[in-house]
């Protein structure tokens, strides 16, 4: 909850740079905006555009010194880690294929990263990561954001605390409308570059909103799959990625699931929509009202819990500002994020211990698990849907 | 809408007879009060248990003359069939396995027949259901209720219409929780029979519920399975038929889709939920809410279309009783399907074309289709997720 | 629930007349499809038209014999008195203004009256009714339908039963669109009477759905309104009687209450809406979706009460047909008085005492009171919202 | 949208100072993280608690200069007034009765002062704020925070275009359930102050959400409430100011509506909602999802808008962050208003008309209709509900 002390400076911001996320930009804004929420973060350099001239614009239009628009990111994560007041974490917010060299070039420099997802376009490359990662002992957040709704941790620690029973059934989807007509054509940028392989990887609905799907599962229910058979779509003409994704899983210990995901069903914006089910109660939850959580035990009327409302355990109140009925959104359940990694990066610097809520947020590990996600579903729809191994030893 | 001719005499009540829904019976009863809701049909004559005692004492909490009270559905073809006043038309609704020894015994005395679904327990039984409905020129009608409902016609009208444009995929889904716990081993006379492979045949949750979903994607798009890939599971320990399905789904014309039916999802009523989308507009309906039907045109709000309201079609109009707002449930639209089995029974005594719209009671064609969706996902699901032909030549 | 015995025909059906209802009439044909419903009820007779041909037409359509398709209630009350099969019980649908006369004949003659709403145009009429009900020793059910819904006689016994805490605050509504534009002047002939200041009485909006709102929340709560204050609004230009109510309510030990009533509100269709708080607890329930009650305990999630589901309490278990998740609606609502109503005459002809679930339809008191609460609202607006006494000693 | 350049320090940020908010308080921080959001503003100074012991710590816990961590806020206008870097803008956040002398303060040393509501507990000290201000020529912004969601200034622009056409019902609500018990009693702060007269002022429920419900109807209609008749309650035992508000509204031009008030109503959070009515067309809003509009034109299905979705008008637009289905919330649309106080403030200060959608924050008048409204409204009920005039004249 928002009290006077939620704000607290009780040290100095942290000195944070992007890569990516200049002009035309759109989720490098939405980086920013949650870094600044809860005051835990100040811009301070940015490798903002692969142009030169908009590079430049980008950073006179946020503050930043010019000496701190840089021109790539090589250039920054040389210069930075050099200045004394270079910065402490940096913000990966460009097109998928450019992922893994950006995070090696911080990491590589001791230097904390919170990167966008899909993690990186190959599972090798994944890999590589996360073994950078442990090498370094550096934090490493993935931005699945949508584990930052508090109800989304309550889910989980509702399924952890066994009030579900051993689960059974999972069924999640995410559903968009937006690739319905070839957007990619008209020179939209967010859609050029999501349906290109070559900056995408080889998942297109499948890497962009897919993976999150699938995170949310593994998430919720601390499951991971096993298996999974896949029937990729590409519904437009044209259209060089799938854009709309049918999958069967098979979780660990019998647990079957189903995921959809699609960007071509008219009348869907974001309907990122969970279901888990197990022997004694059932929960939903959706993201378009993501203050709401259904829980419903065998035998009894359904509950409808609410963020800020009764009934609610320690993780959703840690990811809770402002009281229940008075909604909040997308963007605060991104900003708990970065509040996490805030927690996660100043306590490593500290030689503590972080809160433990702090550890919510998705891994290097759970960045494996999704580009393994992409690379078994691809190869699986290739196979006509033939079950492929989704496990990646991390 | 209702006036006062709808429910006019204008010819007697057509004499119907039923075989089973005796005493404890659930779904006879419905079937019953369905017939009498808009007058066109009065019950004479039953073979209401295979139990004697029952038989005669339900006969007689239902008022029917002892005589024709029977003690087995071959007495009692027999004995109407020489009936000047002898029923017109039966209503079968004993467990699946009895269906088409059951319908061909009236089909073959030139009696009509309504029978439950799934319509038989193999393909060959359908199979041969169908040729001796054609054989016969009767009227049959399976009673997959919920294609009365009228914004469920009022779907399939627009999707014929083209407002959806050429249809792209499809989500259906039946969800229940009844059968989370082994309600079958309490002596529930309704989950014994439908997790006995003897009476319910190959399928469980499947033929119970998983057909109800297949027939309503199909009838709403007038698309047919080409395809499918089934993983069924049985979840409670013991269950001797599957309570779960999941199903990958390949139309003709490469539209894809996803199934699910489950009867072991808490907080689960009666969930039957389907979702259509098409390059230019996508639908949704939900079998717990069927007053409403959510239709979005790409790029325009979505619309809430309502039963009785504007911009309906005359599908959706000659299956209303009331106006909008004053809700209609599951037994009306049931009942609806009793209302165009008894204008197709006068019209073919008649020897007069029926209203076309009296047509649209899913037929022997459609019963064969749906068995062979359990036949089908049986074998896939034996062959770890194959693909498995889902086509039936009727 | 339904089952084998539900449809019982344990002594034969009622024999029931009608006044009212001819061709081209709205809520007759209701009356009829629910009287049909339970197969309690056997029309027989009727004053079906004051138009004599359309009378007759009306009866033959009904299959009446045409001796007894009456050309008046007069005519009718008196022959059908003689019978030794005369109607046993007969139903009132005509506009406001008759009801009074016709119901005093009937009762006279020692029939039973089934009368719909609002119950007469005058209080003195109404006290009237009481006093010859209470002589007679006559059944009589006034149909204020809504009382029929299951989950609305699970919140009376709630309520009743303490599990809201003392009441504090009720707020109901009945809204409409039906009538914000002129339909009275393009021949709607239900929108012509009910505009029409001698058929239908001094409240227009008021005695239409205003008093369907305030017995609800007088059935519900079980508290009567001691005083109120209204402001009758005619937002239609040229309409005759109000077409839009606001009230704010006093009831008894100190509740407090609003109504609104309107049919001048685009895109409502039948907003029935009630809401009752009490010291520990609140409830919610909405007439377009009948099958769920909100409810929630002061510091509880709130519960999601369904109708055949879980916590649900002998008066919604007896007032239920189908499980849970099948939805009932408002045939299945209003039939209920009309079975509760048949257990009642039963039990009067073989003088034992009825079943006190059936005792819950609305009764000539509270017709009183709905004509009462008429009264004072018209009074009380004429004296620019003065508060008015809305007690009715019966 | 946010897009690289939403968050642009196109100049510096504004000084901020804050009147209230220290440890402890809620409304404060809620600001502070608001004024925060977009980057516009930079918090310098505060007079944070009337303790002194307590305004210091919180300035520390916010980072502020232990100079500028003042312990009245005379003094703090007074230093901030004659800094070169002085605030250019003070938060006033502090209980009702502070209110009218704080504002002053700042306004007579020239200080733009954004204020939270009811602005003060008399009409005279409302109406001697609206004189300072126009005096000062100053930005007076009045944190009716409602006002700032995107789809609430979608309705407004909707309702002045006509798209309703003429208003004629207005219906709207604000319900909550947190004092339903005497928590005022517990030591409970943010309830120990807003029950108790002395800081509240006259109204309890009614000064703290009745004027944010009052507020919402004239920003949304565009009209002002003539006359008003209202029956407070205090359903708390020993409460002293009420805790439910009944009022009957007519507006200007014979626009009729109700206000519904509460706080002791189990199962709301924060149920403001507000329908409106014309003679063409109805909307509906709710602000626990606030993302959606329902809106009906006479004779067509109604169509749910959705913030950032098709058919939104440029006051939407600008008030939206990120793309539809991604839900924004109270902080986002609070900080709406700080986003446009910003602009009002640059634009005053370089002299330039500020961007016409940047002056839909409420004003000091709107802040003087709302205690006008409190004022009839504690009058009307103290007459036992006479129409009182709740004009004012500004």
């Amino acid at each position: 909850m928002v009290d006077a002390t939620s704000d607290a400076r009780t040290t100095r911001p942290l000195r944070l740079g992007m890569v990516g996320g200049g002009r035309g930009a759109f989720i490098g804004a939405v980086h920013r905006l949650c870094a600044r929420m809860d005051g835990q973060f100040e811009l301070v350099a940015g490798a903002l555009s692969s142009d030169a001239q908009r590079a430049r614009d980008s950073g006179a239009d946020l503050g930043l010194a010019p000496d701190r628009a840089y021109m790539s990111f090589a250039q920054m994560a040389a210069a930075e880690a050099k200045r004394p007041d270079g910065i402490e974490v940096v913000s990966i917010v460009t097109p998928n294929d450019s992922h893994h060299a950006i995070a090696r070039a911080f990491l590589d420099r001791g230097i904390d990263v919170i990167c966008d997802k899909p993690m990186t376009t190959t599972v090798e490359d994944a890999l590589d990561l996360v073994q950078a990662v442990r090498r370094s002992g550096l934090v490493f957040g993935l931005t699945h954001n949508y584990t930052g709704y508090p109800l989304v941790r309550q889910a989980r620690e509702m399924v952890a605390a066994g009030e579900l029973g051993p689960i059974r059934v999972v069924q999640v989807e995410y559903v968009q409308d937006w690739l319905t007509t070839k957007l990619e054509d008209t020179g939209h940028k967010q859609a050029g570059w999501r349906v290109d392989p070559q900056r995408a990887g080889a998942g297109g609905c499948l890497g962009d909103i897919g993976t999150h799907a699938y995170n949310l599962a593994d998430f919720v229910t601390g499951l991971h799959v096993r298996e999974l058979a896949a029937d990729l779509g590409r519904f437009v003409e044209g259209r060089r990625l799938d854009d709309n994704v049918h999958v069967l899983l098979r979780y660990e210990s019998g647990v079957r699931g189903m995921l959809w995901a699609s960007q071509v069903a008219p009348g869907n914006e974001n309907g990122l929509r969970l279901r888990v089910y197990g022997e004694t109660a059932g929960l939903e939850w959706s993201q378009e009202h993501p203050n709401q959580l259904r829980f419903a035990l065998v035998g009894r009327p359904p509950q409808i819990l609410s963020r800020g409302g009764p009934s609610l355990g320690p993780a959703a109140a840690r990811a809770t500002r402002i009281p229940s009925g008075h909604p909040e959104g997308y963007l605060e359940g991104f900003a708990n994020l970065y509040r996490d990694l805030a927690e996660q990066i100043r306590a490593r610097r500290a030689k503590r211990a972080p809160d433990g809520q702090a550890l919510l947020v998705p891994t290097v590990e759970d960045g494996a698990r999704g580009v393994k996600f992409i690379a078994a579903a691809v190869e699986s729809s290739a196979q006509n849907g033939a079950w492929v191994d989704a496990r990646v030893t991390v």
